[in-house]
């Protein structure tokens, strides 16, 4: 058989479908990309029996200990803007599966990413960096940070006419010991509801990069951190609320969202006294960019701030892990007919069970 | 605080983005269909301790055992069109990474779907079950014959303009003894090379399939099997291996790619004899679809069969959980300057060093 002869027009998976775990091809931007991730230095656990170069990555808990797992999809236009810094981009994608981690209690051990890929973002440019790399620098610095190497994933080019979105699914493995998972459904009547950090400073920032980047500006002047490109996944507080917490979720939807699902999960309802109003959200309202910061830190979303309930008994410190702990309501029994969520405003107890997703859903 | 002022227009991640895990929301297509998904009964091992419903799923392995994850990318017009039956795309989505465990010997215990879906595939037409229901059906028919029930994952709307694609990522986890796992790395030189099934009928019902579907027709009727529309996984085989395999790859780049991969974890080379042709590559040569069955067969890829070595000493059935089993080569020092694989034809070993995959990308 002659090779001159093996050429076929095959015009597909072979273009494009490569798994990270084993390749080692020609030279593209995307392939470049994957090589240089495999020669990486990163700090692998025990927990860690096999990385990147086989059909599956292999993992072996500690003794006694179970296996989180958590996926999140992060898409162009949807998830994130191109126009954002490719860091934040990589940060964020990583950050969503951390909170999730960090709502069990467990401690991660290794991700997972998965891209569809425009050819442009892996385009080497007069920085000599690609949008890809500077996405895989935030990305595998905040994996660095939380001890989640990278051991594995899939990528594709994405190829959509007449413009194609990048598309990230980034999959998270944690351990912890057996039976000790901070569940969504274990909060008990009488439990005092707790939130982390501030809430609504995401939806704010959100706001002002797209409808007023000149905004943005003078708002980020006003506040350290950047809530909606660099969120911090509360990893540290997840571990330590294992012997505090009764029930605990992440802030991904919104509060009155997320709260809604716990409360469903453990069968009760919850009254809202104070909540910790980030300082973006009020620079939003001042700017006009938003009717009320209230609305944001309700509704707003994507805070990854960790909702727990304990107790009234437990001492809940102010601060966990360096991070500010705020007694925001109370678990109430749930009765039909009666509200599942209410918030004290004007001296009155008010029912928002119908504000929160629903509304944006008509909104352009 | 009243409700009619919480709008707001926040044009994003609220519209779209939904968690498998955890939502009970007003229906859409999307949602009904992730609400029906919760509905299904599947069959759960005891290694999985919690499924959709919280933050993170959580996996508990045997005593001894570890966990093998494997991901893959599956993205409309690169892995698979939407005419071809959607039951079947559900099937090679997840047969993919279900040959990637059975490259190890893992036993499947779970998968999560991670969805980005275009509008018009949720929709419910007149046959009252959408594209992305006929998906699921042929997704989780697969998943339970082997055990691998569907326990979380993320689904978003998939929004590119003019055209939104589908896209899918699919993880896999299965459980294995530790250090008992089939590697790349471990053949050794003498050991004989051995492939499952035959080779190159995906390639050539792809072929058919997309240059003329008349022919497709014909060549099924020849052969029994669609090993492009539904390549079945050789999971019972990996399981079996595990005792007779000294290294073990699926087949899914190509024979000629995943063979240099293996030489090449192995630090060895390989010398092929014969190969089992499939029918329908034999078919779509004598069609004129393509020059070459044995090309299909060495580089058409996604016949997700297994390609394994074993000691020359040992006792390697012709058929192992009833499938046919192929001695095709033998492993053989590596020598610098010397090809890594070879093949016998007219009588002679001719080097397919440079055949493969590199010639499909010039092709259109």
């Amino acid at each position: 058989m002659n090779c001159s002869r093996v050429r076929l027009a095959y015009p597909r998976n072979a273009m494009s479908q490569r798994k990270t775990q084993s390749r080692s091809r020609p030279e593209t931007g995307e392939l470049s990309i994957i090589r240089s991730l495999r020669s990486r230095p990163q700090a692998l656990s025990r927990a860690i029996r096999l990385a990147i170069g086989d059909d599956c990555a292999l993992i072996s808990p500690p003794a006694g200990h179970q296996v989180a797992v958590t996926t999140d999809l992060s898409i162009e236009d949807v998830h994130f803007r191109r126009g954002w810094p490719a860091e934040a981009v990589g940060h964020r994608c990583l950050a969503r599966g951390l909170s999730d981690l960090a709502a069990m209690g467990a401690k991660p051990i290794a991700c997972f990413l998965s891209m569809a890929i425009p050819a442009e973002l892996t385009t080497i440019g007069r920085r000599k960096r690609s949008w890809l790399d500077r996405f895989l620098e935030g990305f595998l610095a905040l994996a660095g940070t939380h001890g989640a190497p990278l051991i594995g994933g899939d990528t594709a080019q994405s190829r959509a006419r007449p413009q194609a979105l990048a598309l990230f699914d980034v999959v998270l493995l944690g351990t912890l010991k057996r039976n000790q998972a901070l569940r969504r459904s274990r909060a008990r009547s009488g439990d005092l509801i707790y939130v982390t950090g501030a809430l609504g400073g995401a939806a704010a920032e959100l706001l002002a990069l797209d409808k007023d980047p000149q905004s943005f500006q003078s708002l980020s002047a006003a506040s350290p951190g950047h809530p909606q490109l660099y969120p911090e996944p509360r990893v540290q507080v997840g571990l330590r609320l294992l012997s505090l917490a009764t029930a605990a979720i992440d802030l991904s939807d919104g509060l009155a969202t997320d709260l809604r699902h716990l409360c469903e999960e453990s069968g009760l309802a919850a009254d809202l006294y104070d909540l910790p109003i980030h300082t973006l959200a009020s620079c939003a309202e001042v700017k006009g960019l938003t009717l009320s910061a209230l609305n944001l830190a309700l509704y707003g979303g994507e805070d990854y701030e960790l909702l727990f309930t304990a107790a009234p008994t437990s001492q809940v410190p102010r601060r966990i892990a360096g991070v500010p702990v705020s007694l925001i309501g109370k678990m109430k029994p749930r009765r039909g007919g009666s509200p599942v969520l209410r918030l004290r405003a004007g001296g009155k107890l008010i029912s928002i069970d119908h504000g929160g997703w629903e509304h944006f859903r008509g909104s352009p």
